[in-house]
């Protein structure tokens, strides 16, 4: 059995063998991109579902806009083209020829799917214009890192248009809600959120949204964000409509991001310990694994029938469950199996559970294990299971209290920040002089909370205008 | 109001205009790259759902690989590249640097996912291995159709290794029969299907199935393929196992894709008529359009709440249904408008219905349109929905008979298939020669259907081997 790395001293080594021994992803000879596998993919589903049926009952649309995107429509934006052009990956031979104008496989879709929105918009009744796309993604990195920094990897864009601008910044808050709720609810990890400062904010928009979560090392980890767009998108593509008095009008433009295959890792950095993957039971593609224990000389066909029976009803009862018949391992050989993949329940089933008309429950968190009569099996699992999912959002919520500090001078946490990572809240002036101190320690802002509890600024002597969560980030 | 191009005698012009105006998709700045707009993204949703159950049901996982794979992969397996070279898109800029190996939007993905098969491949416990990928693919085209050839498109792509070659040949008849049960009973298309001639197979397939449908013109549409691939997959990425006796093998592979953006294309050219979309109700977005006929004096209120009730009553009984509450259209341009986009039934509710009881329903092929009571509403709204997609399959039926032809030599039919477009049936000896002779009809062997009732070549005066159908095709 291999046994992983430590998960405290050894923290990156622990997350990379995680996803390799749990068939979450594997490396690929593309450098930067992985595969995800089956059982990661799972995952992936299960978020994506949820926050599909979200996005459409918002009022949002699905499309699909092309992969490759026209070199100069990078261009017609200035800010944009700075953010992503050191990384976009760009097709120049097609059909055997040298292509006139080079394509860019997409980082992100704004400039195409705005042109599109300039050919469809005409009338204040053409607004709001709400559409999110499924789709990959590509952006080159240099220092690659399965889930969680990839070359490629998939997510939604959401891309709106409206009539006003507190109709857009309703919007951009609105989805921001959303994805807090997915992150807290379904992923179990508690978020911070906020406003992100200028030099943090997505290239080219007026207002950046974060949220973000805490991972097991003290590390930020920005989970998505949503962009209330300057006025520029819509000049460069000349996206204009007539409002009711006939006048010619710009839109106000939205974009936002809060469901990628990044999501995954978080998960992975959040909940998982040392015996591997620990999954809250929203998001995991088997919430119950049932082990028959099979002994020579018992009926091993009845201590079947009934494991097949259990999970017939719990399928029924709306759980996700499955039988291990493996026939070559050992139970504690599949008990590790099943741990390592962060499957929350685990109902082991031998001679003596069939003779008492009972089972054994034993949860991933190492809490509980009990012996449970088979008839209240449904009442019990769907109760553990809720258990389970609050459990995890505590534990992490309690892990983030005690590596949260509220803090003044930088050249005081600064050096503390280097030695235990977490998020250390103060004041700032605003100035990007003194975010760039932040540098120093590899730190950065990570949101405005939109609070104002300290008086002065965490780099110089002015007064603080707002709060700051200052950290170490992926 | 737009009048379409006639059907009969302009069916590329219509099939472009009812692409545009039913808002299924729209011309993209990058050539042969379509943008699908909601509309028709939603269709394609609904296929993907559909199929993607199935997929699942049948015993494989969905995953992801690389979007981009690199140039060499394709060398390995010297006919597949010969096939897909042509067709490539190709980057070779990345991060501001020209890369050291070109990387190739993927075409299709045997390649990469073979390269990844050989890695978890390795005991006979490890198979069979039934893996499923949804994604974009690109392929460099010369002539761009909306749907139905374009530079870019969404598919699934499921690959497959097996033990034994029986196997693996059962995996490729099973998932055919899947993808023509779709498209009979969800597409209401009837489709022939059958082996593809050598010349028409898969690039390094030893066999391909197809299954095709005609469109309203007479011509073929291929919709999808499964594949037996040659043990020369497996070979180029030296992928082996060791079999129960522990002897090294090579394992057996499979591909097929019958879910593609194409199927969008066929459902309009095989239903579509002089007003429009027709679609069949199981893959309709909008299966019941419920439109409020005001009238000044009338309490429109209550006309507004009994639309409301309607619409509420339908999506409980399982029907995707819209009330149309624009208040800028009349009734009349309203009609014309969900006509256009192929909504299977329409309510009309006014006045006098309120005050009886009573509703207006009518189908989108002008077949019936009856006063009904309310009461009624949702058994004779799925009994019609059932109706409809029964008829326009019996529909496509009886054109495809009346365009099927039993034929015997080319030079007698070769100028009635220019003329009139079809199904031929005919025999063949199996030789190349003469399949090419085809070429001079514009025609191509679509698929051998796997019977024997001709008694000579359709060309020379060899005996006859197999039936063959000829047909022009998209």
């Amino acid at each position: 059995m291999n046994k992983l790395p430590d998960i405290i001293t050894h923290f990156a080594d622990w997350y990379q063998e995680v996803v390799s021994l749990a068939e979450l992803a594997d490396h690929s000879p593309v450098r930067g991109s992985i595969v995800i596998r089956p059982y990661g993919f799972s995952i992936w589903e299960l978020i994506k579902d949820k926050i599909n049926e979200r996005i459409k009952k918002t009022g949002h649309q699905n499309a699909a806009f092309p992969l490759l995107i026209p070199e100069s429509f990078f261009k017609r934006e200035a800010e944009h083209v700075e953010g992503f052009a050191p990384e976009m990956a760009v097709v120049t031979h097609a059909g055997g020829k040298l292509l006139e104008e080079p394509l860019v496989v997409r980082p992100t879709s704004e400039t195409i799917i705005h042109y599109m929105f300039a050919k469809w918009i005409h009338s204040w009744r053409d607004l709001p214009l709400k559409i999110n796309q499924w789709g990959n993604v590509v952006r080159w990195e240099m220092r690659p890192r399965p889930f969680m920094r990839t070359t490629e990897f998939l997510w939604q864009e959401g891309h709106t248009a409206h009539a006003t601008q507190e109709e857009a910044h309703e919007e951009v808050l609105m989805m921001l809600r959303e994805f807090v709720d997915l992150a807290q609810n379904w992923l179990a990890i508690p978020v911070i959120f906020g406003l992100k400062p200028e030099m943090e904010k997505f290239p080219g928009a007026q207002k950046t949204y974060t949220f973000e979560g805490m991972m097991q090392d003290g590390k930020s980890v920005q989970m998505g964000t949503s962009h209330l767009l300057s006025q520029s998108f819509a000049v460069s593509f000349d996206m204009t409509y007539q409002n009711e008095n006939g006048e010619k009008c710009y839109p106000h433009l939205t974009s936002w991001c809060g469901a990628t295959t990044r999501l995954i890792g978080t998960i992975i950095m959040v909940h998982g310990d040392q015996k591997g993957l620990v999954l809250p039971p929203k998001v995991a593609p088997i919430q119950v694994i049932i082990i028959p224990i099979t002994k020579t000389g018992f009926d091993n066909d009845l201590i079947a029938r009934t494991a097949s029976q259990i999970q017939q009803r719990l399928e029924l009862s709306g759980v996700r469950a499955l039988v291990d018949e493996d026939m070559h391992k050992t139970p504690g050989a599949k008990f590790y199996h099943w741990e390592l993949k962060g499957v929350p329940l685990r109902i082991e089933l031998g001679p003596r559970d069939i003779a008492t008309g009972t089972m054994i429950v034993a949860d991933r968190l190492g809490i509980k294990k009990e012996t449970i009569e088979l008839q209240r099996l449904e009442q019990y699992i769907n109760t553990q299971l809720e258990c389970i999912q609050k459990e995890l959002f505590d534990r992490a919520s309690r892990y983030r209290e005690r590596q949260s500090f509220k803090v003044e001078k930088l050249e005081v946490f600064g050096p503390e920040l280097m030695l235990k990572a977490g998020f250390y809240q103060s004041g700032w002036c605003g100035g990007i002089e003194c975010e760039q101190k932040l540098r120093i320690y590899q730190a950065t802002i990570r949101c405005l909370p939109g609070t104002c509890q300290a008086t002065h600024c965490f780099a110089c002597d002015k007064k603080s205008t707002e709060d700051v969560v200052i950290a170490k980030a992926y």
